[in-house]
């Protein structure tokens, strides 16, 4: 086995985020659940639109945003993610690629427009999304490069991906192929709701094809339908080498065998919480991948989290190197 | 003369701005001087995107900067300017709009794209801007309705409307539409360099048809070809009615005939200068047409900026109504 190309292969849902500042009454008038993510249609992605506030548009998908933030901390990165040959496709792009992370998913011509994510942050920073897909539910095994997942020490998986039907074969293709370049696999569970909509599916490929899961504390109950966070971490231990469980700000928890490690939440003015366990991957990830101890891991992650919570969007907009320490 | 429907009409460049933060030697390696405004083409345009970090796209352009912190204090306001019918056309419509701003310049079909800027904030919070005129161009007396400035208390003209040609036009009709109706004429100067290019018009402008003028240290020295900011004053004074001349951390200074008003700049952590200027304007113009006195509107305009400076993008990100007091 060959040393690898790439520390980091993220393959995701590629999406344009539109972020916006809302009054909590805005999300019940509109039917939206606070916090979660709801796949929406291209009339709904109008409607709702035309009603919310005046945004900012900036790359998100949450795997893509680990992957920048990931290069941003000095790692070899290289993301897998559809977006159309348009306007917001181009931004993608550019986006991810001046972040130093490589991008070589061919464009879609002639179908859906880019994916993007309507965003209302709450007075308290949570942020709620409202997805519509787009381009991204053509992603499939064809995207799928098994020489540069080869290439990649750890490919990771992003749990929204299971949302676009053709995108589940080219998750298990590529949770294949890396292992049998003897490469590790890393997988994000995303969203409860999204854990709840591919339960089985989810459980079927932790067991089998994970070696590193991140969840935060719902989408880990929600995997294992149990009532405790103890209950949980028993669960996850059994299951997976190692696992990443963050609790917001009480911090997070990373497993591996009979080792667990408490990491405590960076201090973080709160503004806008999208892409804060995206970060917390990606800092996790780096750390890892550089062969730091865990517990230095988690505080590189926390770190990063922390930067990306102080600011509207889900990217980084400061240098990140210092982190690594 | 009837009461106006609208407190605020602005005209200017409608602008998708594309911000990133850039150490200073990116600016020097691409010709950029820091703090100015280019003018670039679409080929220029391309390469400097490629060649710049990953960005956040919001709407821009000066006077609808203006126009938009202006509605979130409460005032009724209008917008004039042309967008392409295109993806940053409809974020561009969406983002005034929902700022409560009445947008109703028709789209360009068919033309150049709507307009970009690309801005590159530097350590200091600084920002230097690069703007692709695209759909702007387009915009022409045909545009102008005399009926809406007619409707509107105050009309407030973005001086960098005098680079592309047939806008100089629009302009003229603007100021003349809006004295026929009793009406009154407010203009920024925009950039020192913009009133360089077109120095003997605007001259000629703010002498003949300009009631309430907007300038910082340098565009007022440009303007009057003076060295100092109190020869500056002195020809402001003589020249127009009323004129709001800024100095960046040094505060304001009002003046009206024999009046002079000094201003402090609210505290502000400097994160993006990016409109600032634009935001003083409108916490002034929102203060003057709900009838406060001059020092009072001076304080709303330092606490616009201040809230302005305080975070990445142009347009405000809080709640504006309490700073009216």
């Amino acid at each position: 086995m060959s040393s690898p190309r790439f520390d980091l292969l993220g393959i995701g849902n590629a999406i344009v985020d539109v972020v916006a500042a809302a009054p909590d009454d805005f999300l019940s008038r509109h039917g939206m659940r606070k916090g979660g993510m709801a796949l929406i249609d291209a009339a709904t992605a109008e409607a709702i639109y035309a009603a919310m506030p005046p945004g900012m548009e900036s790359s998100g998908g949450s795997v893509a945003n680990s992957c920048a933030v990931a290069a941003g901390l000095g790692a070899r990165v290289a993301y897998l993610g559809k977006v159309a040959d348009d306007t917001l496709g181009a931004v993608f792009a550019h986006d991810i690629e001046a972040a130093g992370v490589h991008f070589p998913t061919a464009k879609l011509v002639g179908g859906a427009p880019t994916a993007r994510c309507l965003i209302l942050v709450s007075p308290d920073g949570q942020r709620t999304m409202n997805t519509f897909l787009g381009a991204c539910v053509e992603i499939g095994p064809g995207d799928v490069d098994a020489a540069l997942i080869g290439d990649a020490a750890i490919t990771y998986l992003e749990g929204y991906l299971f949302d676009p039907p053709p995108a589940q074969q080219a998750f298990r293709a590529a949770a294949t192929a890396a292992h049998a370049a003897g490469r590790r696999v890393a997988l994000s569970l995303s969203d409860a709701f999204c854990v709840d909509r591919h339960r089985a599916a989810f459980r079927e490929l932790v067991a089998g094809h994970v070696d590193i899961l991140f969840a935060n504390e719902s989408e880990i109950t929600s995997l294992y339908e149990v009532n405790s966070f103890a209950e949980a971490e028993d669960a996850a231990r059994a299951d997976v080498a190692l696992a990443v469980l963050t609790r917001g700000e009480a911090g997070s928890v990373i497993l591996r065998g009979a080792e667990r490690v408490e990491v405590a939440a960076a201090p973080a003015k709160v503004v806008d919480t999208t892409g804060a366990g995206d970060a917390y991957a990606a800092g996790f990830l780096a750390g890892y991948g550089a062969g730091r101890p865990l517990a230095e891991c988690g505080r590189i992650a926390s770190l990063a989290a922390a930067e990306v919570i102080g600011h509207f969007g889900a990217r980084p907009q400061s240098d990140l190197r210092a982190m690594m320490g």
